[in-house]
């Protein structure tokens, strides 16, 4: 029977017992919270990028380096923690040093922009892989978790979607390395994680998730760490405009809701703290696009404009 | 120009500002030391082990699993760290469900057996690696460090070398995934990560490292990074007596000296503390053998029975 990555997880390494010391939330979030006594609560994240899987192994060893570590600041974004650390194992199949000067330049650039420190490591021989573990503080209790959600609640996404997807195809159209229409190129090779919005829905959001496998299957872990549904409205969803451009709105909504890779936040928010979110929207901490909300129930749904509902038929990228 | 792990650490990953906020230790020793305020200080180490480099891919999953584990638990006996927590990036052709079944009683008996929680991961698909974060406690200033060591100090191991090379070159010469020998088997898929040593080694040891790449390289490591040089008295060497009886002295020997994969400490003792040494050998703390002394200099230099200098031609086993 073939597994996906999510059952994987729940049937091999996820147990029963109780949570072990200092263990605030384990596996089934974006991070791990550990406690840090007085230090606070520290959020740990690990991502694997395999070559020629998550990445075409003869990218730029630039865009590789930063990439990986904006992938695994995402998850520290969707905890609402700031980085503080990380960690980089390296599977090289040889030591060329063009490609590792390339490498750590572009892994450099982005833990210097948001003041994430290397503090160690390990480098290996065998297939391209880049496994990077990122640490970040976040005072307790206001840690953004998967299942702090209600029936009621509206949801959200920081930004347009459907433009990594739309790179990825035309980089397989073309065989390149990178798209030829740079917006595009940017969303799949420099998504912006969004540190600055994770911390500004501290106290206002009640779940947060950033999107890596496609709104309705993040959506959808939500969801599901929550224990209700979700409804989203499919004439709302907001569209990357390079991707409508170049392939049209039908393929870019597919990618919107399945494509994965945009690295934006999807967070949820009561109703009664929506002025809230209205008043840090206004300040300029961050975009807040509706695009759907929360019901009783189970699963991701979907409404046309009339209301319709309708079958969602992309799940999602599947790791398996 | 090749280049192995270490100078290719030093060259793209290593830079010569000003520590970061928080961090104690960074890249350059067993683990990273990352101020965690009153709860104490964090000791952090990332291995990646990758199939039919580092272990035979065939070999059953059941011992990858609890080896990697061990294995990462051995950096974090290395600073005298207590065992807290881990994260697991698990890279797989495909999702078995016997392989992940077996894979993860291994990964959770060496887990349990050590306290230290599963708290999160990744799973993604290609080609069999198997990339741990360790994370563990230990009070601040009595981390062992690589660098503390002082010309005069004595140099002790925590038990017998060269068994885990012995065991590998029995897998190889026969073509099976574990060795015929019971004793010499253990010393490469089970050996016992030093946490109960490490932990009565506070306060008496200057220096600490595990030897995964053996002997010579990782005294070599401690020996740089005290500025100081070591002399290993061979008469001295602790060989493992399955790999004696097997292979002879000779050929035992050199992989006690280059071959890796023991996992044991070694460790140096400045003279005034000696006796406190001495005192927690005979309360059954850990064992401590010696195998030579720091001098001023640099690099590691051998001596034989009679005192004469030796050319040391195993330098251990280098990644790259």
């Amino acid at each position: 029977m073939p597994l996906d990555e999510f059952s994987l997880i729940e049937t091999f390494f996820r147990r029963p017992t109780a949570p072990a010391a200092g263990v605030l939330a384990g596996i089934g979030d974006d991070c791990a919270l550990l406690d840090g006594g007085a230090a606070g609560v520290l959020a740990v994240t690990t991502d694997t990028l395999v070559a020629d899987i998550h990445f075409p192994a003869r990218a730029s060893a630039f865009d590789i380096g930063q990439r990986a570590l904006r992938v695994n600041l995402s998850d520290l974004a969707a905890m609402a923690a700031v980085p503080r650390w990380f960690l980089l194992a390296l599977t090289l199949p040889a030591a060329d040093e063009d490609w590792l000067r390339a490498f750590s330049a572009g892994l450099f650039a982005v833990a210097d922009a948001h003041g994430c420190a290397l503090v160690g490591g390990d480098t290996t021989r065998g297939p391209l892989a880049v496994t990077i573990t990122a640490l970040g503080a976040v005072p307790a209790n206001v840690a953004l978790r998967r299942s702090g959600a209600s029936a009621g609640d509206q949801v959200f996404v920081t930004g347009a979607l459907g433009g990594a997807a739309a790179a990825l195809a035309d980089m397989t159209q073309t065989g390149a390395c990178s798209a030829a229409d740079t917006t595009l190129n940017a969303r799949y090779w420099y998504p912006e994680p969004r540190l600055r919005e994770g911390v500004a829905l501290r106290g206002i959001a009640s779940a947060a998730i950033d999107i890596s496998d496609g709104l309705v299957a993040d959506l959808g872990h939500v969801a599901r760490a929550s224990g209700v549904a979700a409804e989203l409205e499919l004439e709302k969803l907001p569209l990357c405009g390079a991707a409508l451009a170049r392939f049209g709105s039908d393929q870019t909504r597919d990618w919107a809701l399945g494509g994965g890779d945009d690295y934006e936040l999807c967070f949820t928010v009561p109703t009664s703290r929506l002025a809230a979110l209205e008043t840090a929207v206004r300040a300029g901490r961050l975009r807040a696009l509706p695009v759907g909300r929360l019901v009783s129930g189970t699963g991701v749904h979907a409404r046309d404009g009339a209301g319709r509902s309708l079958a969602l038929t992309r799940t999602g990228y599947r790791h398996f």
